[in-house]
């Protein structure tokens, strides 16, 4: 046998000796666990109804991000079902779990859940009419984009990384070329992150159908430099996430000094127009970071700039002795590639913060910076702090304005 | 202002009126919810660790594959961890989840999920060495193909259907043309279900770096005539998937009449090798039966036909007031199907089923069948029952043989 039949022979070898312990639990495997509820029930008066069954518990809340108070305790029916029926909630994307005796515990008849860096919960979306924002976060009967994972080269980092790539509708079969927009995750998140909490490819779909939105390419990185992809998508063993997200030891460089191996290979692979006027970045947090420290670094590559929420400082940071030493006053280097960025003039230089969003002092002292400089911007203030239904209005809000 | 202005200046208004009744329950949303034990956790002798941290729990039990009596009971360790280690296991992917005081609960400590049809669970691989089961589903440092959600037209069915299409690493950027597997799921399934569970995309990347499988484009359709994608995916509000999945009533034709449609559009935008040769169609279940209905309806597509655990009957079945009657003996319209098919001598008839599966009978009826016609195929016959374990084998296994 040659040398391929042999290694063929010996892994068909192991694929086939069936010596596992396995027993028959599954036996119609594809019957699995059945919910005994129904949960949860959006009902017609606009309230929501969570239900588990559970009857040896002794208590039983729901937590969510819809609840004024963090959780709410639910009530024990008869046959042991635990319930609770919210106030009437406004159209939106919902996060929640259940904790029984303090235990977190996700819904057993929900099968729609996100992660977020190392925490899975549930997700619902309330949506009343065409246009609101639940119906803006959800799967339409519009045409839809495609979403691909795509490993592509990065010379400068020195390995292959994933990202996700959403091509519009009506891009496969097509000749048109497509504006890009580059959408950044935030610290511990990955390229898993903009496709799944953040609904990027709901929210383009439906504001090009709606016309709200050009159609455009959309372009989700993995934004740690010395991390190839999302946990469980590379050769590291069970990886879970942490904020931080160190993989592979130090970076060969800089996510910023890398940014222009991700632009070629998008410039090269897909129809787009690969010019400035074409290009937007934008990120949520770390991401927002990259954002602003990528488009001053590249100068001549975005018309389009977004700072979700985002970490952009002024000050220099240097490491003296492995410790990290943050300079007083703004940085002559930032000073100098922030004067050239807007002496080129970017279409659009767009801020988004909540008004409880912890870097929300260190945004204001960027403005400020900004205003002193007469450097345009636009600046959008929301409520509440660093959450993704801020980053889902912000993505909404900068998609809409862009490469008009 | 213009018709879109105002509809953008509308729906701007919607997503910047922030009156919620959310509060800020998620300040630094990206930390979430921490695991406050390690689990599960792989030991060096080849035993897997679980715990769950539930002080207030009577019962506590983890459910698995690898348990050969279905469940086993946790032990309360200080602090109230919960902790049970199994035996040794072999390498392979398995699945599990926590039964607290006889309530269904996903491990809080493993990201790694999977839904089957309605069921979520939490999996983890075992994997000792290079080429072993485990490995092979794994994603290891070898050359990543790229995964893709694709939506296509089928004007059979009368609606825009969505696809996964996996394309080998090099795909990208080339010039070379692929042949092209079309990979079909079972009841109550769609198309995320080979690319999750299935681990489509791992076990060709595996075994094509390897050298064991020819690069390949593979297709993984939406199964259901009337269902245009996964729960979710789709305008149907919250679309709790179940066996036999109806959801847009009547299909305009049946799967098998409908396949060309996919198959002209894989060919029309993909770099494929069109014709019989490089074409090859298998299934799981009643995916197996949908390989066995388009191979036969359509004798000069596909030179590879791979029947998983395959509903794959000879019978004549038909609706009279509205009941299905099956018919004695062998059809004579499946007998002349069969015979064109095997006439035109196809490369590879591939048939596997494992002993406890409940469609053994079934398979066993139509091998004997294949036997006193005299129609060649390749037959493999696996430990257990109608679960993904062995669906995963085979598709292993009958990837290693195509297009060679």
């Amino acid at each position: 046998m040659s040398r391929i039949e042999t290694k063929f022979a010996k892994i068909l070898a192991v694929l086939l000796t069936a010596t596992l312990s396995c027993g028959s639990l599954f036996a119609q495997e594809a019957l699995g666990h059945r919910a005994k509820t129904t949960s949860p029930e959006i009902n017609p008066d606009g309230t929501v109804t969570f239900r588990l069954v559970s009857p040896k518990a002794i208590t039983v809340a729901v937590s969510g991000d819809f609840l004024p108070g963090g959780d709410a305790q639910m009530k024990e029916n008869k046959d042991g079902v635990w319930e609770y029926t919210s106030d009437v909630l406004a159209p939106e994307l919902y996060k929640y779990h259940f904790v029984v005796n303090g235990t977190y515990l996700l819904d057993p008849s929900n099968i729609f859940v996100c992660r977020d860096v190392a925490s899975i919960f549930n997700i619902f979306i309330v949506s009343r009419e065409r246009g609101d924002r639940g119906w803006l976060y959800q799967a339409n009967d519009v045409p839809h984009g495609n979403v691909s994972k795509v490993w592509y080269p990065s010379p400068t980092l020195k390995m292959d990384k994933r990202m996700t790539v959403y091509t519009p509708a009506g891009y496969v079969g097509g000749k048109e070329k497509y504006p890009v927009l580059y959408l950044l995750h935030g610290a511990g998140g990955d390229e898993d992150a903009w496709p799944t909490l953040g609904r990027a490819a709901q929210i383009l779909d439906n504001l090009i159908a709606e016309g709200l939105a050009k159609p455009m390419i959309v372009v989700m990185t993995n934004g740690y430099p010395n991390t190839p992809a999302a946990p469980g998508e590379f050769a590291a063993g069970v990886n879970v996430p942490t904020i931080g997200g160190r993989v592979r030891g130090e970076a060969a460089a800089t996510m910023e000094e890398s940014f222009p191996d991700v632009v070629r290979y998008i410039d090269k692979n897909y129809r787009t127009i690969p010019k400035k006027s074409a290009r937007a970045i934008c990120g949520l947090s770390m991401g927002g970071g990259h954002a602003y420290l990528i488009s001053k670094m590249w100068p001549d590559t975005f018309d389009y700039i977004g700072l979700f929420s985002a970490a952009a400082f002024l000050n220099k940071v240097s490491y003296v002795d492995g410790k990290r030493v943050v300079a007083e006053g703004v940085d002559p280097v930032i000073e100098e590639q922030l004067a050239t960025l807007f002496a080129k003039q970017p279409k659009l230089y767009w801020i988004g913060i909540g008004e409880k969003d912890f870097l929300y002092p260190g945004n204001k002292v960027f403005r400020e910076y900004l205003d002193s400089m007469g450097y345009p911007y636009e600046y959008v203030e929301t409520s509440g702090g660093h959450i993704w239904r801020n980053w889902r209005i912000y993505l909404s809000t900068f998609a809409s304005k862009l490469f008009k």
